[in-house]
C-alpha cells in the first residue's frame, strides 16, 4: 500500500484489509502488510521486499501526478525498462474526457499525465482500466506482482482481472492446499470468557488454529481447519459454541444489519428507527446493505427534544418527567416511528454520547433502547464506556442486536 | 500494529492513521507501517525491523489471549526477562470486575489471563492501563519502544502518556527539526487538473514538497516547508489556490461537516436533512462532531417513497410526475425538512445507489440534491461512479458541501 496520505494518517488504508480478505478467501496467508509513503528509496526498498514472497500486491501509486512512483520503481526493482502503451494511452484519454463531461468541467488535457499512466513496465500485462490508472501483473522469478490503484473501488474493480490472469492463476492459487474455515459470532460475550472457554477445550492444537477478534462488543471467532482435523475442529466448535449459547448470533460473515435485513423480510416485517444520540447511524448501516428497502422503509433522527416531541409525538410529560435520555423516551421514539412510519418494527434509541452532557445519575455511555413489534417488545439499558464515535457505534450495533433479538422472538424462531 | 484479523482483513487497522497523523503533527517522519499477524515469527521479525528506527510505536497483542504475543517477543527481541508488576495485576484485576459489573454479566475470574496481561519487560516503564491492558514504553539502544493496546480507543486514551515519557521526550521529540505545514482543500477538482498547476509553478523544489490526496471527491493538497523556504511556499500556494478558488474549500484539517456546523452556529441557523439514498449518512456525519446538537436538529430518513409522501409531504403529483429521483423531489425533501422538523436550513439528497434500478435516462449514480434555507436555495444533480457504498459516500460529501456553498450565501460570507 502505497501514498504519503497513508504514512502521515491523512487516510486509513482500505485496500490492506481488502486484499487480506480476500487473499484469506482463497487460502493464502497474508505475511505482511506494509504501508509507506511516496519516498522513493522507501517505496523501492518495500517493492524488494515484497518481491521475496509467492505474491505481491502493490496498490496506489498509479495516479498521474509527480509523487505516483510505482510503475517506475517496480520496473526499476525487477530490472525492466518502461514502455508507452499506445492502446493503453488512447483509453486513459477518454476516460479523462468522460469524467469532465459526466461532472460538467473542463478537460484539462494533460497529456505528460496520460503518457506516464500508460508506461508500463515490458512484459507486463494489463489488467484493465480503472478510473484512468491500469492494473498491471508481471512475474519476477518466483514472484507473481500484481499493482492496482489506489482508489479503493478501482482497485476493488480490478481485483477480479488479476485473480483470473494466468500468472496468479497458474503460479499462485494452483499452489493453495485446501482447508475448512469456521466462524463463530457472539454479540456481549466477554473475550477473556472465550478465551478460557478455549483453553479450557485443549486451546489450539491438532491443526486446528483458533483467532478471536473483538470488535464493536461483536466477538468473531475462527477455526482454521487442516485436512483431517476435522473432529478436532467439531469438538472445539462445540465446546466454545456452548459457553454463551445466547450471545451466538451467526456461524457466517454476513453483517448484523443483513442478519436483520434477513430475518425482517423473511416475515414480511418493514422496519424503521428513530434515533437520538446514534444520529442516523443504525439507518446508515441498514442502508448499506443493497435492497434493504424492501424491508426497510426509513427512520426519524430525532437529536432535538422538539423533534422527539413534534416528529415523532413522544409525550411531554415523558420527557419533563424521565427526560429525553431514559426507557420512556425510548418506548416513545419506538412506538412514534412504528406509527410515523408506517413500520411494523422499529428501534428507538436515545443516549448521551458525550463528551459533555453527562451527569452523575446519567453519566456519558448511558444508552436506552426499545425495539417494538406488533406485539412484542424488548428494552435495553446500557452504559458503553469509550469516546463520543465509539459510543455511538457501540449503540449503533446494540440496536441493531435488540432488533435481531425481537424480530426471532416475534418469528418464534429457534437458533 | 498486530493482529491476525488485520492480515486476514477480518478489520482494518485504525491505530496505524491515528499514529501517522500524530507523527506527522509532531514533524516526525513516519518511514513505514507494518501490519502482520500473530504468528510469533512474523510479529518477532516485525519488532526487530521496528528495533532499527528511532521510535517504534506497536499496537496490539496485549491481550489475555493466547495468540496475543507482543509483550512476550518485545521481551525476546530486547533481551529482557519477563516480570509480574503486581500493582498492575491488582490493577487489571479491578477493571474486569468493574467491567461485568456494567455490562450486568457475571465476572469470570480469569487469573491466567490477568497474569498474562501484568507481565511486562524488566525495566519497561508502564504507562498506564486503558480496558485491561497496559501501555509499557522502554529503551533499546537508539531505539524508544512504545506498546500500545490494539483497541483503538484504548491506545488513544493512553498515548498522551507515551508521548509525555522521558524517553520519548527526551530521546525522540528533541530532536525534531522545525517545519511548517501548509493545507489546501479542494472539493470537485481533479487531481490531474491541481497535478498540471502544481508543474507549471514548478512542482516541488526548493525546500517545499508538496502532496495530493483524492478522497471522496475531496482534494487535500499539503506543503511541507522546510525553514528558509517560505517564499517558495508562499509562491505556489498562491499558484495552487488561483487553479479554481470556487473549489478552494478549506485551509485547515476540519472536515466539511464541522465546517457547514460552524458555518451555521455563526448565523444562528438550525439544520436538519431529509435523506433517501444516503439513508442517514449525512446526520451521521454532522452529529460525529461534540456539540452538533445546538446546530442540528434532526433528519428524516424517507427511503421508502410513502415516507416522503407521509412523513415530509412529498406531493403525490410530483412523484408521480417525475419520479422520486429527480430535482423536484430533491427539493420537496428539503423544504418537506424545513418544515417538519422546524429547522432553518435542510439539504434534501435523492438518487439511485444500486446496485439495481437503475435505468437508461436515470443510471445508478445519479443523484439530486438541494440546500433550502429562508431565501436562497442551490440545486445540484451528479451521476457519481462507483459501488453502492461510494455512491453513497459521495453524495452524503457532495450534500454537506452544498450546505457549505449555501450558508455562505446566506451570510455573504467572503471565502
Amino acid at each position: 500500500m502505497t501514498g504519503s496520505e497513508l504514512v502521515r494518517g491523512e487516510l486509513a488504508d482500505e485496500n490492506g484489509p481488502f486484499l487480506a480478505r480476500e487473499l484469506a478467501r482463497l487460502g493464502l496467508v497474508c505475511r505482511r502488510i506494509t504501508i509507506v509513503g511516496d519516498d522513493p528509496d522507501l517505496l523501492e526498498a518495500a517493492i524488494r521486499d515484497g518481491l521475496k514472497a509467492d505474491l505481491c500486491v502493490i496498490s496506489g501509486g498509479l495516479g498521474p501526478t509527480h509523487d505516483d512512483r510505482t510503475v517506475e520503481l517496480l520496473a526499476k526493482a525487477t530490472g525492466r525498462t518502461l514502455i508507452v502503451d499506445p492502446h493503453l494511452e488512447r483509453a486513459i484519454d477518454a476516460v479523462g474526457r468522460r469524467y469532465a463531461r459526466n461532472v460538467g468541467t473542463t478537460y484539462h488535457g494533460y497529456d505528460e499525465g496520460v503518457r506516464k499512466q500508460a508506461s508500463i513496465p515490458e512484459r507486463a500485462h494489463v489488467l484493465g482500466l480503472a478510473g484512468t490508472a491500469p492494473g498491471l501483473v508481471l512475474q519476477h522469478e518466483r514472484c507473481v506482482v500484481v499493482a492496482l490503484p489506489g482508489p479503493p473501488h478501482e482497485l476493488q474493480r480490478l481485483w477480479p482481472a488479476a485473480l483470473a490472469s494466468e500468472p496468479v492463476r497458474k503460479t499462485v492459487l494452483a499452489r493453495v492446499p485446501p482447508f475448512e474455515h469456521r466462524t463463530l459470532r457472539f454479540y456481549g460475550l466477554s473475550e477473556s470468557t472465550l478465551a478460557a472457554a478455549l483453553e479450557q477445550a485443549g486451546g489450539e492444537s491438532g491443526g486446528v488454529t483458533v483467532t478471536i477478534c473483538a470488535r464493536d462488543r461483536e466477538l468473531t471467532c475462527e477455526l482454521f481447519v487442516e485436512p483431517g482435523a476435522e473432529a478436532r475442529a467439531d469438538k472445539l466448535d462445540s465446546a466454545l459454541a456452548a459457553v454463551s449459547p445466547d450471545t451466538l448470533f451467526s456461524r457466517d460473515e454476513r453483517p448484523i444489519e443483513e442478519i436483520v435485513l434477513e430475518l425482517a423480510r423473511a416475515q414480511r416485517l418493514t422496519l424503521g428507527a428513530a434515533e437520538s444520540c446514534t444520529g442516523g447511524l443504525v439507518a446508515g448501516r441498514l442502508t448499506e446493505v443493497p435492497g434493504a428497502s424492501d424491508v426497510f422503509r426509513g427512520c426519524v433522527v430525532a437529536y432535538a427534544d422538539e423533534i422527539k416531541r413534534s416528529a415523532l409525538g413522544a409525550a411531554e410529560r415523558t420527557l419533563a418527567n424521565h427526560g429525553a435520555v431514559s426507557a420512556e423516551c425510548a418506548l416513545e421514539l419506538a412506538e412514534g416511528a412504528r406509527r410515523v412510519l408506517g413500520v411494523d418494527v422499529a428501534v428507538g434509541i436515545t443516549g448521551i454520547a458525550g463528551p459533555g452532557r453527562g451527569t452523575a445519575e446519567k453519566p456519558v455511555g448511558l444508552v436506552f433502547f426499545c425495539a417494538a413489534g406488533p406485539d412484542a417488545r424488548l428494552e435495553q439499558k446500557i452504559t458503553f464506556s469509550g469516546e463520543r464515535d465509539q459510543i455511538r457505534r457501540y449503540a449503533s450495533v446494540t440496536a441493531l442486536h435488540l432488533l435481531r433479538r425481537l424480530l426471532i422472538q416475534i418469528g418464534h424462531i429457534e437458533v
